[in-house]
């Protein structure tokens, strides 16, 4: 018999992970704050509860997936958690994980905060991955649930580790969708296919460059061969310059690039320009 | 016999076309305004000349690659480019090589404006990549010398079309780096190790992430289906908050991530929260 699970929250995310726990087998209650929500769940099985004090008291397992923290807040209160094992899986960031954490405690819960490492449509699939840290006895016992919705890594007792790293990989995310949405801006303006670009040229040169990562993670970690900047940061200043003119000539605003021009100049002046990419980093840490 | 060839300016990534054409038995002469330069190349059967005028005297093919254009004009001028294929390897801007391509041809020569999409190491290996725009003529004589360096991709005859698409690809490229440097610095910021960081998560996330960039172009050039968001934009506006808060909260500048919260937010203001992301584009173009 596989563990009962009650999901709270059935937007986009919420909904995917019941469709995941129904899928593989687990009895699921589900509630969400507007009745109704994700018809589609009642065929495959859920049990709708009418109210979430009804729902937190149906299973042992509550997963929460509301829009932030304080969504979580506002909607279970203290709603009956003595026993329960609790894993938040909104996003928050690491202080509030650890506030969480204290509060679900306070009430008797065990806690444990997770990091959706995928879309919707990834979850209960190959690519999906959660974070997860908190309570590692709680971790034990349900780990086997929970890799339903995708490979289940557990970081530590911390609770913020989880949103920690979980903010990190997103922050590198945006960085990625923001510099594509550069790159499609300038294709745009010429009128030529994105779906072209990103076929021909944008993976093939993005799954590339991601090669890189690795050398400046060893950068970072051991140091800089000196001498050794295949792109050293004043040729990259002085061509990024370029980047910046060719988007206003395109009628494209250089905003998501100009921070970055700014670091680039600042880490020039303090004399790094003989240096590559991970002599940045000091010029972002306070 | 293989096309001879000359090389002008031996920084990190001249040197690294000058040893690629060797490596593949093509004669090389090479110039740099520093004489003396990449000292290893004389081994591997480099002609140094004298002069630029020598260099460009030497050989029918000549390779461009400095800092920038102003760095080409201030050391080319007018040395005797007649009959020259021209091939301009310097980053620059569409403007800068239609504007050059005019030059060289009142010169007499004609003239292939190029984008490296590669790191020096990488040339003359399978990941690299070149783009060319300009003479098609003189692309198809020299297309097979030309692949040494590098896969050879002709854009067309327009020779801002290289730089086009060579700038848009660096532009993802930035955003790719500076959101991984935001990520490490959050990583950092904990002592946690970068390195095990990238091998265990970066990498298979930004792997997985780049399996959304053909939706996105898809997107773009067909239109959304309405409903069909499975990240909303006003979800992700609420969550980027947790980015930008939690890196204040370890000291890290939030600069890099700030242009893209404004982009997030412009358009969920504009009634975009219901859409992904690509009805962002809309809000970068002027
Ligand atoms: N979608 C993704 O790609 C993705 C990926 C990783 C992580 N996440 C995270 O997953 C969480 C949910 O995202 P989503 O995509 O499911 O968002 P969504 O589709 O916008 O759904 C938001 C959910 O939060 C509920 N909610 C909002 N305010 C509430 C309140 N005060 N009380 C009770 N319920 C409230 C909504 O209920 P109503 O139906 O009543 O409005 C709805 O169920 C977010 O923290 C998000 O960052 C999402
Ligand atoms: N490295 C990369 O990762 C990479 C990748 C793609 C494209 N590129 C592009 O390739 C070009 C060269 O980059 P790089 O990495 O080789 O840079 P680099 O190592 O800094 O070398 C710069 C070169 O430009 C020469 N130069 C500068 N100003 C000059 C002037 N006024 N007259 C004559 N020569 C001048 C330098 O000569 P001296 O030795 O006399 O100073 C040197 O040969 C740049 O446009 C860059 O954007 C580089």
């Amino acid at each position: 018999m596989k563990t009962s699970v009650t999901v709270l929250g059935l937007g986009a995310m919420g909904t995917a992970l019941a469709r995941a726990f129904l899928a593989a087998g687990h009895p699921t209650t589900v509630w969400n704050r507007t009745p109704g929500r994700s018809p589609e769940l009642d065929g495959l099985g859920a049990v709708r509860a009418a109210t979430l004090t009804d729902a937190i008291a149906a299973n042992g397992l509550v997963i929460v997936c509301l829009l932030d923290y304080a969504s979580v807040h506002e909607a279970i209160d203290d709603a009956g958690l003595t026993e329960k094992v609790l894993v938040n899986l909104t996003n928050g960031t690491p202080a509030q994980a650890r506030s969480t954490a204290d509060w679900a405690e306070r009430l008797g819960a065990q806690y444990i905060d997770g990091g959706i490492m995928a879309v919707p449509a990834m979850i209960g699939g190959p690519a999906a991955s959660v974070l997860y840290s908190g309570s590692s006895t709680a971790f034990e016992q349900h780990q086997h649930g929970l890799a339903v919705l995708g490979r289940a890594t557990y970081l530590g007792a911390d609770p913020g580790l989880a949103p920690l790293h979980d903010i990190a990989l997103l922050s590198a995310m945006y960085g990625l969708f923001g510099g594509a949405l550069q790159a499609y801006a300038l294709i745009g303006s010429e009128q030529l296919s994105p779906t072209a670009f990103t076929t021909d040229l944008l993976l093939p040169w993005l799954t590339a460059m991601l090669t890189s990562l690795p050398r400046m993670a060893n950068d970072l970690e051991y140091g800089a061969q000196p001498g050794a900047a295949g792109s050293n940061l004043a040729m990259q200043a002085t061509g990024f310059a370029n980047l910046i003119q060719a988007a206003e000539d395109q009628a494209v605003s250089p905003e998501i690039l100009l921070p970055i021009q700014e670091l680039l100049k600042r880490a020039v002046a303090a004399g790094a320009g003989d240096e590559d990419l991970a002599a940045l980093l000091p010029h972002l840490t306070r």
